[in-house]
C-alpha cells in the first residue's frame, strides 16, 4: 500500500464520503488512490473557491467534515478566501494539499512556495507528512482535529514522494473528542441573571442555532423571557413555524446598536460580543452599551446543547419552547420588481425544508425577515464577510442534502468571484435555484464612500463601485457554464421562474435586475 | 494633507500611472485619494487574481511598476497566486492592501486575518504602515524596493485610520538602487569559456531577453559560436526577424534533458538552472548533464546588459549579431482544425508589434516554434507554474501598450481560474485577440496520471481530468461579460476570425475547440 492509498483509505474508514477538489500533476497518486476508493465521491471544482466553500457548505449541512484536494501553494492560495469564511464558520474540513517531493524541494523550482506559511492563518491542526509509512496516521489525527467542537480545519500538506511511498498502512480511526461542559458555577451565573428580571439576550451560534440545541434555547426563553439573538455572521439557522424566534443583529453598525441597547444583560453562547465589521473615524467597534453585562455561558467548543439543558432545568423550564414562529406564510406577490417584492416572493415560493444560502448583500437585508415563518428551512450567512462564498456554499449543501431543495440568494457582485460553481452544479445535476440581484454595483461601497463626507464620488470612483458597463449578463454566464437561466422584468415572472427552478431536476438562474 | 492623500500622491509623484484594484469598504479613503488624482488610472477587476496579474503583465511590458489596491486578507488571499506567478517573473508591483483601523484590531471581527503572514512569502519588501505622517515615506521606500534589480513586489499594508488621520505629508521620492554588476573576474571566468571551444550555452532571462540586452547577447554569440537558450518559465522574450535566435528549454523533463546534454557548458544570465517542475518516482529535477559546467555570469539583480557588453569586449566580439531570425511568415492555412494548423494559422495573422500572452499549455507546445520568425513581437508566458494568468496578464499589457496589439492564447482549463479578466477587457476596450483552446480537458493530467503505471483512469479519476460534462460554451462566457466572440470550426474560419478580431477595436473571443 502506497501513501496516497493510506491516506484514501483512512479518510473512508473514518467516514469521510466526499473530496471536492482541483488537482495537479503533483496530486496524481492521490488522485489515483480516489479513483480505486468508492465510499469517496469526487467533485471538481474549476477553481478553488469552489472546492474551499463547498466542503463549508457540506460541513454546516452535514455536520462532519468533506476533504479537499488542492494544488501545491497556489491551489492552496485560490482557495484561502473561501477557508477564511470556514473557519470563521468553525466547520470541520480535512483540507488536503499537495507538495513537491521531499527530494524536490531542495531546488528552486517554478511551483516551489512555503505552503505551511499559507495554510497556518487558517489552519487549527497543520502538518506537512514526513513518510508514507506515517501518513495514514497523520490522516486520521488530521481528521480527529477536525472534530473539536464545533469544528475546525486541518490542513494536511502531502508532499508526492510521501504519497507515492511504499510501505504505508491505514491508521485507526481516533475517538472523536470529548466535548467540554462549562463550570456548574458558569451556568448557576447565567441563571441567577436569567431570573434577576433584568432585560436579557442570549445570543447563539453554533449548534445552538438548530435541532435540540436551538430547541432547548427556546425552552430557556419561554422560562425566562430572555430574547434569543444571533450575531450578523452566522453559519446556519433553523428557521420556520414552531422554531423559536431569533432575531438577528443587523449589519448597519447603528441598527445593531439600536437593538442591543434594549438589554441590560446579555448571555453568549457559543457566540461572540457583536462588534460592528469596520471601524469609522466617528464610531468604533463596540455596539453594546457600556452598563451591558455580558457573560460567555459556553465558549464555541463548549457543549451548548448540554448546557443549556442544564440550564433549562435550574431556570424551572417546562419541556415548552416560546415565543415560536407562527406559520406564516406571504402571498405571492406581482407588478413592478422592487426589493420588498422579491423578498415576499422568496418567501412566498420556498419550498418545505429549503436551505437558503444568502450573500444577497444590501440588495437582501429584507430577505430573512420575509421568510422567517414562511416554510421550515435552514438560513446559511457568510460568516467571514470574505465575499464570493454563495454558490460554492450552495454546491456543498446541495451535495449534503440531496432530498432538499437549495436556493442561493447571490449579489451580482459577489457571483463573479466564484462563478466557476455554477459549472459544478451543471456538472453534479444539484437543485439549486440561485438568484442574482443585478444592481450592477458595489453599492455597500458606494453607500460607504458617502459616509466620508467628501461628496459625491466623481468619475474614478465610480468606476471602481459599478459593475456594469458592460453590465454583466448572468444567464449568457449560466448557460457557457451548462445551467439554464431566465431573466425576469416583474415580479410574476419572478416567482413564476422561482417556481420553475424548484421544480427543475437540477440547477436555474434567475437574473433579477434591481 | 490625510495619509491616502499622502499614499497616492507619492505614488503620483514617482511615477506610478496605473492602479488595478477591486477596494472594499476599510480602502474608502483611498478611493477617495484616488479619485482626486488624475495622473493614476484605476482599473477594476472583478476578482483580485485578475488585480495582480494585470500588475505583473503591466510591468512586464510598461518596465515600470503599476500599483494594486486590495481589500484587507481576503482580497489579498485571492490575488496571491498571480502574485506567486509575478514574483517568479521577478516584475515591480507596489502591492497595496488595506487593514483594518489599528484601533479596530484589537477586536477579532469577521474580516480580521494576519495579511502580513498571507503576504510575506510573495513580498521582497513587506509592511505594515503605523502612522498617517509615515505613509508618504513608508510608500516612497515600498516604490523604491521595487526598482531593485529586475524588480520586486513590495507589499504595503494600509490600515484604514492611518488613511483616513490628517498630518500626512508627500515624500520625497527615493533614488533608484544602484545596478551591480559581477567582479571582472566572474565576466573573464565566462570569456575564459566562450572562447575554449567546448560546446556552450546561455541561458538568458530578464533584460537579457529583450532591447539592447538581447542584442548584447547576440553579439556575443556571433562571436563565440555559443547558443542562446531560455528557461520553460520566462516573464518577456522578443522574438521576430533580425532578432537573435533563442531557444526555449522544452516542459517535459525528457525533451529538456535531450537539448540540454549537447552542451559541456553552461553560463547563467540572469537565469536560474533548468530544473524539471516536478519530480517522479522515477526521474529527479535535475535536466543538466552531470559533467556539465555551470557559471552563474550574473543574478537576477545584477546589471545583463553591460556585464554582456563587457563580455562581448572580451571575446572580441563585433557589432554583428547572429544567427538571427530571417523573416519567415507560414501562409495562412485551411481545413480542419489541427494543433499544427493553429499554430501556423496564429504565426500568419500575428501583427507587426504584438505582445504575444501564451498559456496554451499542452495544446500550444508548437506556438511559439510557428510563429517565431513571421514578424517582430514579444511573448509573454507563465513564470511560477500557477494557471489561470493567462487573460488578465493580457488585461495589464494591453494597458501598458495602447498602441500594440494583444494576441491571448489560453487553455479552457486554464482560462477558467481568472475569467472575470474578459470583463475588464470590456470596459477598458482592450484590443485583446483571445484564443481558447477548447479541448475540454486538463490533459496535462491525464497524461501524467497514465506515466503513473497504474492502467487507465476510471470514472473518479475522469471526473477530476474532464472539464466537459457540460461543456463550457466560452462564446456565451464571453458575451455574458461584454466580450463578442465566435467558435470556429475550421482553420479557415479561424484565420478569419483572427483578422477580425486583430481589426476590432477592442477585445475580442474565438473558441477552437480541439
Amino acid at each position: 500500500m502506497n501513501g496516497a492509498e493510506s491516506l484514501v483509505g483512512t479518510l473512508a474508514s473514518g467516514g469521510v464520503e466526499v473530496c471536492f477538489s482541483n488537482p495537479g500533476t503533483s496530486e496524481m497518486h492521490l488522485v489515483a488512490a480516489l479513483d480505486r476508493q468508492t465510499a469517496i465521491r469526487c467533485i471538481l471544482g474549476l477553481f478553488e473557491g469552489v472546492v474551499t466553500a463547498a466542503a463549508d457548505g457540506y460541513a454546516r449541512m452535514a455536520g462532519k467534515p468533506a476533504c479537499t484536494l488542492l494544488h501545491l501553494g497556489p491551489g492552496l492560495a485560490n482557495g484561502l478566501a473561501n477557508l477564511h469564511n470556514a473557519a470563521r464558520a468553525r466547520v470541520p474540513i480535512v483540507n488536503i494539499v499537495g507538495q513537491h517531493a521531499l527530494s524536490h524541494l531542495i531546488h528552486d523550482t517554478p511551483l516551489k512556495s512555503d505552503i505551511e506559511a499559507i495554510a497556518r492563518p487558517y489552519s487549527a491542526w497543520l502538518r506537512t507528512s514526513q513518510s508514507s509509512s506515517q501518513l495514514g496516521r497523520d490522516t486520521a489525527e488530521a481528521l480527529a482535529a477536525t472534530q473539536i467542537l464545533p469544528g475546525q480545519i486541518s490542513t494536511l500538506i502531502v508532499p508526492a514522494d510521501v504519497a507515492w511511498g511504499e510501505g504505508a498502512t491505514l491508521a485507526t480511526i481516533l475517538p472523536a473528542p470529548n466535548v467540554p461542559v462549562p463550570a456548574d458555577e458558569k451556568i448557576e451565573q447565567a441563571a441567577l441573571m436569567l431570573r434577576s428580571g433584568r432585560r436579557t439576550a442570549i445570543l447563539l451560534a453554533g449548534s445552538a442555532l438548530h435541532g435540540e440545541g436551538l430547541s432547548a434555547a427556546g425552552r430557556v426563553a419561554a422560562a425566562t423571557g430572555a430574547k434569543l439573538l444571533v450575531p450578523y455572521p452566522f453559519a446556519r439557522l433553523e428557521r420556520g413555524p414552531g422554531v423559536p424566534i431569533v432575531d438577528r443583529v443587523p449589519y448597519v453598525p447603528e441598527q445593531a446598536a439600536a437593538m442591543l441597547r434594549e438589554f441590560e444583560q446579555i448571555i453568549l453562547v457559543g457566540a461572540e460580543i457583536p462588534m460592528a465589521y469596520f471601524a469609522s473615524p466617528n464610531r468604533g467597534a463596540v455596539l453594546t452599551p457600556p452598563e451591558c453585562s455580558i457573560i460567555r455561558l459556553t465558549t464555541p467548543s463548549e457543549d451548548a446543547e448540554t448546557t443549556l439543558d442544564a440550564l433549562v432545568e435550574m431556570v424551572g423550564g417546562s419541556p415548552a419552547i416560546s415565543p415560536i414562529e407562527k406559520a406564516n406564510r406571504p402571498p405571492a406577490p406581482n407588478g413592478a420588481i422592487t426589493l420588498d417584492g422579491l423578498a415576499q416572493a422568496v418567501a412566498a415560493t420556498l419550498p418545505e425544508n429549503a436551505i437558503v444560502v444568502d450573500e444577497s448583500m444590501t440588495a437582501g437585508r429584507g430577505m430573512m425577515a420575509a421568510a422567517r415563518a414562511s416554510v421550515p428551512h435552514d438560513w446559511l450567512g457568510n460568516t467571514g464577510g470574505s465575499i464570493g462564498i454563495a454558490l460554492p456554499l450552495a454546491v456543498g449543501a446541495a451535495v449534503a442534502c440531496p432530498d432538499r431543495r437549495v436556493v442561493c440568494l447571490s449579489a451580482d457582485g459577489s457571483g463573479m468571484y466564484t462563478l466557476q460553481a455554477l459549472w459544478t452544479m451543471a456538472r453534479e445535476g444539484l437543485k439549486i435555484t440561485i438568484v442574482i440581484f443585478a444592481n450592477r454595483l458595489y453599492s455597500v461601497l458606494r453607500w460607504e464612500f458617502s459616509n466620508l463626507g467628501v461628496g459625491a464620488p466623481g468619475k474614478q470612483a465610480l468606476d471602481l463601485f459599478e459593475i456594469g458597463r458592460p453590465d454583466l449578463n448572468w444567464v449568457d454566464l449560466g448557460k457557457g457554464m451548462g445551467v439554464p437561466g431566465t431573466r425576469v422584468t416583474s415580479l410574476d415572472e419572478f416567482v413564476a421562474a422561482m417556481r420553475q427552478g424548484l421544480a427543475s431536476d437540477g440547477p436555474m438562474l434567475i437574473e433579477a435586475p434591481l
